[in-house]
């Protein structure tokens, strides 16, 4: 396998963006990459989007081929992957495998949707078509209800309690109101003390035992790289990142069949590959981007990756282990509690983030100080189908 | 890059499958294709599945996360990959690229889609998902809308008549009627004599100049495949078959806007990328599967990859030329025309096909004596997206 280097980023502001269409937002962030990249007259070679609901959202197809014109990167190859709201980890995972193989130089991998033009229980349906089409779809679970149904077999088993969902939720909507591409930039505060709404009483039930504020927001936005041989980028004479690792696992379709519901066996599979292909232990990460959809998924993905034991992430993220500073930074973006679900999107967005902070170049408050290394969790289904980066700072 | 090596493929009939769901079809083609690989307790390492409709059709999305399980694969990895009706073609286009990389070993390529439980406008508005969504869909365009105004020009500009497009019909249903696997069984006479249709007479204008019998069928169907490194193939003593040559290229997402519209340039490039790549010339191809959504296609394709030159298609098409015993049998399996068009499936159906002629393993009255090398086209939109695979025969 080639070595393979990320060259450029970008991303466009999450949130509401009722005045582009998906093609326009797929088509700026993919610019900024581009424009990140400097790849000037250099042709890129193909294009991968990751998207989930372009056929059952905007009644599109193909939109890969329509973006590689809109672009006028013609006649680059271009396709669509999809794997639910793993989507952009899996369109990053065939763009880098098709840098690795050889066959391509420079590669597009773009991700993102536009889900806020559907409303109400349309977000709620459009996101439960990623459950099982035969067992679970046509008795109306949704994946907030699976969530909770989970968050409350986690609390029972590993002792995970309210107040540690409220510091993951504390810290990624403190960090997300500091990150200019977040969708939330409301912080909320434990007591509601001053202007920052109160995080506990004004915070009703959204599935047992979750609350409004332990779940994502359903947003629109994109993100891109721009990928190269590694001995190609190195000749920039500039910092760039590697992808050193790549992992990905699946687990039955439905939470119901699994031994322990509360075991993410995807999750450990995919980050024990993607570790074991950088040589690096849990321990040598600097940074992490988990998929905290759900605040209950922050604290069990960090123990399933193993940042933390079984039973001690959520003390972990209480006492301030996964805040910037603390023993690994989780979410420093916000995560998607904050930084928003643009659900093709997402898996993208998280590399996007780690490429920013491994080359040191975020703003104080939300740098990780001397980060080497980044890993990021792309969560499919609901555990699934999930994937795992593991990045790498490269001098200059 | 590695090399790869195709050793099993599998099909189910194509047709009006209302007993079966998508996940059904695509589980049995994928268990045909373990099968004749003879995998036993090998591990699948990864999954494609090429499929355009699913969210817009079945209203499902993360496919492939319910097929591996079904098909008890977990915890291989899995992603669906979109490309219009080229889906089949991106599909085993990442799966080629990934065994290529060294990363998988053995990945599983099925491409599927179920059609026929929408009906009339809703089967059409469904293909017409793939023209572009700002100046071609809220007009009302379809896709044979416009294969009849490509064929109009492509009549005047090259010369090819009504009765070169009659003899694509007449063959391939000719052929399909032959194939097991095929949804059209009917063959068509030239006349009408003894119980065949007549071709001529009963056979309306269905988007002049083209008639009915001009158009593929919409079909339910899958498709699939198993790849592994060549090396690793070869040690099995049995003759198998070698991707040796891959190409893809993207052409204006809308026909209206290129210079010359009969002039199908992604198609030009693809092939010339995967001949390229194969060391090969047209004139060294044993047989080819060309995507004849509409007669034109078999034709206008024919000459772009190189088997004629501009202007002859038509002709060698009425001499018989791209027959079973000619020059370069063309579409011997009966083409989308007659073995169907279940889009996500067609790409990958084009392999399985060539896969059978390289094996020589078909009927004397279909197989194309002493076949070494196969080539497929894969038509994405309107030719704004074409996959090429060049197929090689590699002796025991």
């Amino acid at each position: 396998m080639r070595d393979v280097a990320i060259i450029g980023a970008g991303m466009i502001p999450f949130g509401r963006r009722d005045e582009d269409t998906l093609l326009e937002m797929l088509s700026y962030a993919s610019l900024k990459a581009l424009d990140d990249a400097g790849m000037g007259d250099k042709k890129v070679d193909a294009v991968y989007v990751g998207n989930m609901g372009a056929g059952i959202l905007q009644h599109q197809s193909s939109i890969a081929s329509s973006l590689v014109d809109r672009l006028s990167l013609l006649p680059a190859a271009a396709d669509v992957v999809e794997n639910g709201p793993a989507s952009g980890g899996s369109a990053l995972k065939n763009g880098f495998l098709a840098v690795a193989s050889g066959y391509y130089d420079y590669v597009l991998v773009v991700g993102g949707e536009k889900m806020r033009e559907v409303t109400g229980w349309r977000a709620t349906d459009f996101v439960a078509t990623m459950t099982h089409p035969e067992v679970e779809y046509p008795y109306g679970i949704t994946l907030p209800g699976m969530a909770g149904m989970f968050t409350q077999l986690y609390m029972e088993k590993w002792g995970v309690t309210r107040e540690h969902l409220l510091a993951v939720t504390l810290k990624n909507q403190e960090m997300g109101a500091l990150n200019p591409y977040a969708h939330v930039e409301m912080t909320l505060s434990r007591d509601g003390i001053f202007d920052s709404p109160d995080a506990v009483v004004n915070n009703p039930y959204a599935a047992s035992p979750l609350h409004l504020y332990d779940l994502c927001p359903v947003s629109d936005g994109a993100a891109a790289v721009i990928l190269c041989p590694l001995d190609v980028a190195k000749k920039r004479g500039k910092a760039c990142v590697q992808i050193v690792g790549f992992g990905q696992a699946t687990d039955t379709h439905t939470l119901q069949e699994r031994e322990d519901p509360t075991d993410l066996k995807a999750v450990t599979l995919a980050s024990q590959q993607a570790l074991e292909m950088a040589k690096l232990k849990p321990s040598d990460i600097s940074v992490a981007e988990l998929h905290d959809a759900f605040t209950i998924l922050e604290i069990a993905e960090s123990e399933h990756v193993g940042f933390f034991k079984k039973g001690e992430g959520g003390k972990a993220a209480a006492a301030g282990k996964t805040r910037l500073g603390g023993q690994i930074p989780i979410n420093v973006s916000g995560g998607l509690k904050a930084r928003g679900h643009p659900v093709g999107g997402t898996g993208v967005a998280q590399v996007v983030d780690i490429v920013f902070q491994l080359r040191h170049e975020l703003p104080e408050n939300r740098q990780v100080k001397d980060a080497k290394t980044g890993l990021t969790i792309n969560f499919g289904g609901f555990g699934n189908n999930v994937t795992c980066f593991v990045l790498k700072r490269i001098e200059p």
